[in-house]
């Protein structure tokens, strides 16, 4: 079976540099826009659309957020949408876990690709330090005040925890379902993928 | 400022041979069996009773489980024994982590050390996973069918729980209060020390 590790992460915490690192030091497969882009075009929906629905960050929020108003504003079709881009993903997932040994960031990868036995990571920071993290990606982010920011943050972890919910049945976060949660605010990345990956290597 | 590494730990999850291996591994003190005789030697109380306090195993249970035949039953004593008991330990973990570089498992530490900025791990497993680690250890728990020892270990996990809310005001194993969380049911106590060591050397 091929050794697959998925991260789970608070927006602003630094999940994905942590793949990107433990990518490079375990020499195996990142997964990220890749999946999106496989997604858009199985689903034959925009990128930027699939990217909504999947990451929870832009202005197209989970449908059981709008839930009842549903019925009344064409949403089937809507809800169709999501179920499809979902189960798109869910074969995305498996099959590029089948392909090789890889890490896979966020989009319920611990709970899709239970069956092959993953190192399920969770990774969360503090206000402050999120905060911090954001501010430095400036170009993403520029045009949000200080509380807007913040804001933000709150609503796109909200958002994923509710994606999560829906589809897993399980909490995002609760540490039940991971192997390891780590807060990196006080632990710095780059170090914490040379120690992951000494362990999981 | 020492470096002090402080573990919470479910019962039967490994966090004491964490803590001793990591130990080993940093040359760092190990504090244990140590802290309880100190409190005994202050408090002037019996070290099996001030165990049973602080580690919540035996059958003195944490006294807000029988708050409400408190007042009736002479407990007024028994509150001000607890309530001494921690008020040394606190103490006691201060002088130690005062004294130089040190593990310290249970006890509250990571909130009592808080102004130390602790480095704080809370070590937990699944059910099974505690089970087996329990009964690899005969010695102590032979004389308990399968049942009774899956009670205890949730009785002991639920006082553990009551204990670190009461004293602290947080929640016991809530993520936000560590700086990571490592389930021992999948990752081998050995070369997780190994991978922490390095991480926090």
């Amino acid at each position: 079976m091929n050794k697959i590790i998925t991260i789970g992460r608070e927006f602003g915490s630094g999940g994905r540099e942590l793949g990107k690192r433990l990518s490079d030091h375990l020499g195996i497969a990142y997964y990220d826009k890749e999946i999106i882009d496989e997604i858009a075009k199985r689903t034959k929906l925009a990128e930027g659309y699939v990217r909504g629905i999947v990451e929870q960050q832009s202005g197209v929020f989970f449908p059981i957020t709008v839930g009842r108003t549903f019925h009344s504003t064409g949403s089937d079709y809507i809800l169709k949408q999501y179920t499809s881009v979902y189960a798109e993903q869910a074969n995305v997932l498996r099959e590029m876990a089948e392909k090789s040994d890889c890490i896979i960031v966020g989009r319920c990868g611990d709970y899709i690709l239970k069956d092959h036995n993953p190192i399920r990571l969770f990774v969360y920071a503090d206000m402050d330090a999120k905060f911090k993290r954001c501010r430095e990606k400036a170009d993403e982010h520029e045009h949000l005040s200080d509380s807007e920011l913040i804001k933000m943050i709150r609503k796109v972890d909200k958002n994923r925890a509710k994606y999560y919910r829906y589809y897993t049945g399980q909490e995002w976060g609760d540490r039940a379902n991971y192997d390891m949660c780590i807060n990196t605010s006080t632990v710095p990345v780059k170090e914490l993928a040379e120690a992951l990956a000494h362990l999981f290597g």
